[in-house]
């Protein structure tokens, strides 16, 4: 194969995974929802289901540039959860070239990922973010990441056994392809990405985050199936251990202050995205789906 | 008098100005609680009193910097309003020394201003915002403006007679200082400023905005006394225009579906808060009073 043939492959290989993985994402989510005996807010009692809502976007030079597929489910377990992919290509504008790898030598660029964010009703069950991609652009690279947000107090410590489980679960994962995932340095990267520098307090219990990661950046780029391998297995992870830990608190009764409790803590989710989250701004200023980004919102918030 | 001893008295004038007017519109919201017979959200019913909260903040350099009182009521016709002044002084950090006017060639700066925001219960009653400050650097200017904000759809349009009155106050306003303050001009400031860009909306229907006045910008600055009395009759139309707007509005009944819009709108004011809002970014980014800066934020808020 040329290179140019081999890295098409490498797309298309991504993208359907990143595909497939949203339709499994997306029943384990709806299981949960059929699963679910209460309790339940008021107003929502019915099992949820996703809604899948194609969308596509013009490239800032005018050409067609891809979309994606937005799955968004209103549900009683989930006040609001969405499993989101997307393909998406072009070039781009000369301003943004600089901070992007590889796009200053050519601002071509193509990208496929799933992202997702997760706001159950119930305070006792924690929000859950999740996103992997593959980014190409004279460079090509992968980069993703899961990350945990019990939203009570009482929750939101390291000792608490949500967080020594996904943190356990995380470290595994990383186990398995320890020649391409240190643990260590994907941990510390995520307490560092998702920290609210203006409250000097962490947004969840961390997790991992990764980025521009190519373990073979050579012309043979040999160590392509292990990053994959890895950036499908952050997928699986994801897929084995947040039902679980769903399942462990959705049955859990709340009192008001705790539901309180949690529309406050989601107001510091917001200040999180829209004051640092460089997907959510770059997204927002360089014409990105809004729809599609803002869907990470909370459903409802206080800042009291 | 020296240059010098002029300046201080001009500060001085300015900070008793601010400081005196936080006193009157606190009053004025304070009666417009005692005023209102309903209809009340049921969580709500007394009438809600301003708790004053001095605070003093540290410059960067390390010395002492200032400080100011926080104003918020929490009350039965008002969610949540904020009316704090601030009297803040130091140095600029060397890497905003340059987006600031006359701190590049001395980094010392003094500014002391009173800034609002209310955030009625009644979906039928607007939001409103209104900021003035004296800023001193190597240069010296007053800044500010007011904007209304109605949370309903069907109220957020230029012919509603609250944006007919609001507008109309505030060209009066301009036309009783029509020397220094051009109101075309101030209006599509503020049109310009208040817009959210990521989804091609104005935030409210407008007002006006202004920054950087120093009309008389040479040794002499004759024109002080213009620019001071100009920005004290922002802080007067707005005792006078947005209290009787309240009393028009204050008495209506809403439906569950009116606060869902509002609380909806709500979160369009976040985005814009946390997105774009100068003041807002730069008090989080360089060690501003958190608590006072995110008061602003509305206390309870949707994105379904």
């Amino acid at each position: 194969m040329t290179d140019q043939t081999l890295l098409d492959t490498r797309k298309s290989q991504a993208q359907a995974w990143f595909e497939a993985l949203q339709v499994r994402i997306c029943g384990a989510f709806e299981a949960l929802e059929d699963a679910c005996a209460g309790p339940y807010d008021p107003s929502a009692t019915a099992p949820g289901r996703f809604v899948r809502t194609p969308w596509q976007r013009t490239d800032h030079s005018g050409a067609p540039g891809g979309g994606g597929t937005m799955a968004m489910l209103k549900g009683r377990v989930f006040e609001k959860a969405g499993v989101h992919t997307s393909t998406v290509f072009g070039t781009f504008a000369p301003e943004f070239a600089k901070q992007i790898p590889g796009a200053e030598e050519d601002p071509r660029f193509w990208a496929s990922g799933l992202s997702l964010i997760a706001h159950p009703w119930n305070p006792h069950a924690p929000t859950v973010h999740m996103n992997t991609r593959f980014v190409v652009t004279s460079k090509a690279w992968f980069g993703g990441g899961a990350d945990l947000t019990p939203v009570l107090n009482a929750r939101r410590v390291q000792e608490d056994p949500d967080a020594k489980a996904f943190h356990a679960a995380m470290q595994a994962l990383c186990a398995r392809h320890a020649d391409v995932a240190p643990y260590e340095k994907f941990k510390n990267w995520c307490d560092e990405y998702f920290f609210l520098k203006h409250r000097n307090e962490p947004r969840g219990i961390g997790g991992i985050f990764y980025d521009y990661l190519n373990s073979a950046n050579d012309a043979d780029n040999s160590a392509w199936d292990k990053d994959f391998a890895f950036t499908k297995d952050v997928g699986e992870t994801f897929l084995a251990i947040y039902p679980e830990i769903m399942q462990g608190n959705m049955h859990k009764a709340w009192s008001e202050a705790e539901r309180d409790e949690q529309c406050v803590r989601r107001g510091r989710y917001v200040e999180f995205n829209l004051l640092y989250d460089r997907g959510t701004i770059f997204g927002l200023k360089t014409g990105g789906n809004v729809e599609s980004i803002l869907s990470s919102m909370p459903p409802s918030v206080k800042w009291p």
